[in-house]
């Protein structure tokens, strides 16, 4: 156990861009647990786009992130002191520990996983908070059918990887948007994607056109913008559009869609959705993930910093699309 | 019955705004039922928004108007001559007649009706196709309950003035949106909306928070542009967005979503719909909108041009906002 608690505090809110001087970083003593608490010891941290929101003092679904207090984030550990009678030392357990080596928790929002099926860090992707943003919008927004076409944006990112593989699970032509060759290789390569678009190609358009030859049934949108716009041009009537993330709009940038017309001529169903509203799903979500990654039927992939103090660094990198798969920081 | 029929076809597709050198008058000698046919003259033609859209060459879920034929349009008339066993000479009947005194019809699309109990006009208006997109929008896609806000924008329009008032019929608020002081003391004085927001206002957006309390848990929108950026920024969590117009755009202006983050962080459901996608259902809806005229509850005011040369006047006319619910050509 470090004689230290490392702790990243929000330092400042973004004009625009968040940076990393956003963040502070500060050592306590580690905390003690009293009745009914239990002290964890973080060995991954989550890093997730929905964060930048948070960094902001606008209304939102969940309160804004106070300035002075330490970040919040999903994190995976190990119970290293109990006085919970739920949880016993070397537990491992998922939670919103935030940007901290240690944190206490009084178990509530606490829960215990498998860490010998699957990989500890799994807990934070495939089959955690991502991987089930993926199967809502997929299972209870979108519905698509055997035979229509998904189009899954930031395509190669934690939460699009496996909505894409859930999507050609369901016998759709999966097809994804990413940034740049690389990743779009990996996409399809990889986790087995139709096609992937590369949306900073200068031909984005024609080519999205021709990966999708009987156009567009449903969408996952995790970028908004021009990449929505695009999709929306694409799509088919009684088309769906799970609203899932905007990460074009997260530093700042106008995200207006354009194409309001083709929704109307089109009887588009766009649905904004939450996953942490559907908390009742999330047990029976998991569960079906946990199943289909064991078997080998959902691929993914991280890519992991190393030391809490990199968290900003990482973070920043991955609202600049710098990750492929799932973002994460080692904590220990 | 007419000597000719005079007819108004499409001479030109329009640029942007459509004006009245758009449509060409012509006479022709007036048509002979066939065998299985009945020939109709038509009472009252309707001008509705769709019709802009139609005049366009672009894709849609209608295919357009051809150029040199019969703008295409809603009546009601009364059948003059019949060689069709289900209808007789003097029956009422509403159909696809478009701009033109007298019209040959195999049957098909033509609907007999009651003019005895409900005015002719009416099935062209609360008891006809505007009628049956309002009930459509309020009942199958917005479903707001009881203590609900709902906003009607285009409030004094043929289907927007339904809409309202059957919004409050399910024990909402009603709150309309209209343009100029007249629509809005019409909506609430006449129509019985709890309130009406003239858009035009320069404090229109201060003036909509103000009438919504409680914030918008159900938009019905014909219009589109600033008008529905406005109403996002209201929106409730879980709110819903019947997209059933947007005429703000319908004479070539663009009308971008700007709030998409707001669609996202309140989990808004946007639907678009076009009402002729779910002829199963008209039946309900006119038997229930037929109930509420006859009963009172349902009130409605239509604007009526003479005569069948006045069509392109009225319909331009109608796009700028100038009628007061159902717009009419009075043909014979």
């Amino acid at each position: 156990m470090p004689a230290r608690n490392k702790q990243w505090l929000l330092a400042s809110r973004p004009r625009r861009a968040a940076v990393e001087s956003d963040f502070e970083l500060v050592e306590t003593d580690p905390p003690a647990p009293r009745d009914g608490q239990v002290l964890v010891k973080v060995r991954f941290l989550s890093l997730d786009p929905y964060m930048r929101g948070r960094m902001d003092d606008a209304r939102s679904y969940a309160p804004s992130q106070e300035l002075g207090q330490v970040m919040v984030g999903g994190t995976a550990g190990e119970v290293v002191e109990s006085r919970h009678p739920a949880f016993q030392a070397g537990d491992a357990v998922v939670g919103m520990g935030g940007w901290q080596e240690l944190f206490l928790s009084d178990g509530q929002g606490l829960r215990k996983v498998d860490a010998a099926t699957l990989p500890l860090s799994a807990h934070l992707g495939p089959a955690g908070m991502p991987g089930v943003t993926a199967w809502y919008g997929l299972d209870r927004v979108g519905q698509p059918r055997a035979g229509e076409t998904a189009l899954v944006t930031a395509a190669a990112g934690a939460v699009g990887s496996v909505a894409g593989q859930l999507a050609r699970l369901r016998g759709c032509r999966a097809v994804g948007v990413a940034g740049g060759p690389a990743k779009c290789a990996h996409v399809v390569g990889d986790l087995g994607f139709d096609a992937c678009v590369d949306y900073r190609a200068p031909d984005f358009r024609e080519a999205l056109k021709a990966a999708c030859p009987s156009g567009v049934d449903f969408v996952f949108e995790n970028v908004g913008g021009p990449v929505l716009d695009a999709a929306l041009a694409r799509m088919n009537p009684f088309g769906r559009v799970a609203l899932c993330g905007l990460v074009a709009g997260y530093q700042g940038g106008e995200i207006p869609i354009r194409g309001v017309r083709l929704l109307l001529v089109n009887r588009v169903r766009l649905q904004g959705f939450i996953v942490s509203d559907h908390l009742d799903l999330w047990p029976q979500a998991i569960r079906e993930l946990a199943g289909l990654l064991a078997s080998g039927k959902l691929r993914y992939r991280e890519t992991v910093a190393d030391g809490i103090e990199s968290a900003p660094r990482a973070f920043v990198g991955m609202l600049r699309g710098e990750n492929l798969g799932k973002q994460l920081v080692r904590v220990s």
